[in-house]
């Protein structure tokens, strides 16, 4: 009998939490049987509100297992009569230590284990176009806050007689996301150098006439799932290197977006762009000093985690299918210049797909 | 030679970010020699980053390895030939299958990995201390919001001729959360039959007359470290059962608060909170269907993880230690009628302790 077994916190746990509907922030178990009957170990704490919020069939009391077995999982393994369970790839050393000692045999699930979690279904799909709307409110508030800043004779950027700092804009942007019931755990607003690093999260006064990249993600408080989009602009001038730049990540970002359809090699699209990168004379080079060019993948699939499958890179040789929902971000970055990167948030569907994602996209502002 | 090896995304892993103060999204692999050099292998787009922020010794740049090996991980054992790695509970078996097959020899260290992570430095109190006065601006504008309401005719909450909502009073703190730096993944306000389950989060309006639960456990966005407080108010008139169970729950407290001290035995702290609890005449009941009266652990304690070791529970026969930090947080549950939980976080010192939480506990408003 092999049964799909998990063990963690569905706050952090996203195949938990996707199998079972119900968060909580401490360790539980999941067991999924061969005829898909679900039931979940949880403690007495927990116990009364998930029998009542879990979509499973059974929930039984971690907390009153019988004395004579070392912990909860001992005890479902015996009691269980499990032989043979197959478990995600970031399944606990600990847990599977404990399973080896019980000689139950371990199947390790490589990359996604709920294969279902990449093709979003109705809901799911509602759910994400209704973060990326509150996403909008919150780059729109962003955008418009540097719109109307005034640029210093010191070169930073000013707005109601103070300066912009990014940390201002994150304020602004977390407290869009909160009025539609979302929330970030981190937003990116990096300007100049900083946006050189794709991650840099950015900090300290906004400068005029160099590249802000804006990259906001937030999760409903209320589903759990997220949406994704980034924005680059300068606020006055751009340098002619980074107009260039931007027309070239722009028209890469448009073209991959106009292939983007169920069936396609995934592959293909970060190659495409990697071949206009190359024409257009934008190299990407590793050293063991620096990393530039576009050093990134094109995408990721968003649902209940931020990065999630499908991943949108040159090494995966899989297909594209209906109901993916993937970002498409191109992005180029060089540390002397600074970075740009446009980021949409699109819905795979047969022979196209629709952009989720409805920010106007303008570098001068 | 013994390493200790953590592979990981620091924003989740917190021994990860404990031990390289790096912040990102996606896994890269730390790796601390005997003698103590800190080494961290992380992709090109964060490559850059890393060198600059992470606080170790060596930053390789792990998207150029070569192509002869068939992941990051099998380059690293082999070119820095590893034979026998220290790994935490948690640490994803994917890894130690790959460890495993290489002929590395894994020990798994139970429980806290880097011990010194129990053991609070003056910085880190300084930024626990921090994110509780955030904490607590975040409970007064809750209280103070439920205190100027009044009592409908149908029992609801009302402020501003609009129902108090557990999702409004919820963004009500989030926002001074926002304002003070922190933010928070979830808040609990919990009324009535709600309050009898120790993790429901709350919704919908709020009755007055009713025990109402505000657990708040807000993290600073720039040192990413928790405080958390928990208060149980009714607006108006509690009820008898109510009234006696929060001046149990509270006595229970103030003699805990009043016990705790490095040396003391960590078991013993609950141990004594039962007794009082069992002297009043409120039994802890688990079954098969609800489970009732003191239904969690006394405490946890509080850093970089909202749950971290030391737990403050009855099978914890370790000793306290002057630096820990610690909640103390005794609750009462009955599925009938309602629950109270009053907890305090506080820094363990010889001879006694420092309560970190200044917020006054009243129970009707």
């Amino acid at each position: 009998m092999k049964v799909k077994l998990i063990i963690g916190c569905s706050e952090i746990n996203s195949d938990l939490y996707y199998a079972t509907k119900f968060l909580a922030p401490d360790d539980f178990i999941y067991l999924e049987k061969a005829d898909g009957k679900k039931i979940i170990y949880i403690n007495a704490m927990e116990f009364s509100r998930a029998r009542e919020d879990a979509r499973v069939d059974e929930v039984i009391n971690s907390s009153i297992y019988p004395s004579k077995y070392k912990s909860v999982l001992h005890w479902v393994v015996a009691a269980g009569g499990l032989t043979e369970v197959v478990v995600p790839e970031d399944f606990p050393i600990k847990y599977g230590e404990i399973l080896r000692k019980a000689r139950v045999r371990i199947e390790i699930k490589s990359g996604i284990f709920f294969e279902e979690r990449e093709i979003k279904d109705e809901e799911e799909i509602k759910n994400i176009k209704a973060a990326q709307r509150v996403n909008e409110k919150g780059m729109k508030s962003a955008i418009e806050t540097i719109r109307k800043s005034k640029i210093r004779k010191d070169g930073k950027l000013e707005y109601k007689n103070k300066i912009v700092t990014s940390e201002f804009l994150k304020e602004i942007v977390d407290i869009e996301f909160l009025r539609g019931g979302c929330k970030s755990d981190v937003n990116i607003v990096s300007c100049g150098k900083d946006s050189a690093q794709p991650h840099n999260m950015g900090s300290g006064p906004l400068r005029g006439n160099e590249p802000i990249i804006i990259d906001l993600y937030p999760r409903s408080v209320k589903t759990r799932y997220f949406a994704d989009m980034t924005r680059t602009v300068v606020r006055g001038r751009a340098s002619e290197e980074i107009r260039k730049i931007y027309s070239t990540v722009l028209s890469a970002q448009r073209r991959a977006l106009e292939s983007v359809r169920a069936g396609i090699k995934i592959s293909s699209l970060e190659k495409n762009v990697r071949e206009q990168f190359h024409g257009a004379g934008y190299e990407t080079e590793h050293d063991d000093k620096v990393s530039q060019g576009f050093i990134h993948s094109l995408g990721h699939g968003v649902g209940l985690d931020i990065h999630e499958a499908p991943f949108v890179g040159r090494m995966n040789e899989n297909e594209l299918k209906a109901g993916n929902i993937i970002t498409i971000e191109p992005g180029l970055y060089f540390p002397k210049i600074g970075g740009v990167r446009i980021e949409d948030m699109v819905l795979v569907k047969d022979g196209g797909s629709e952009n989720l994602t409805k920010f106007p996209k303008t570098l001068e502002i």
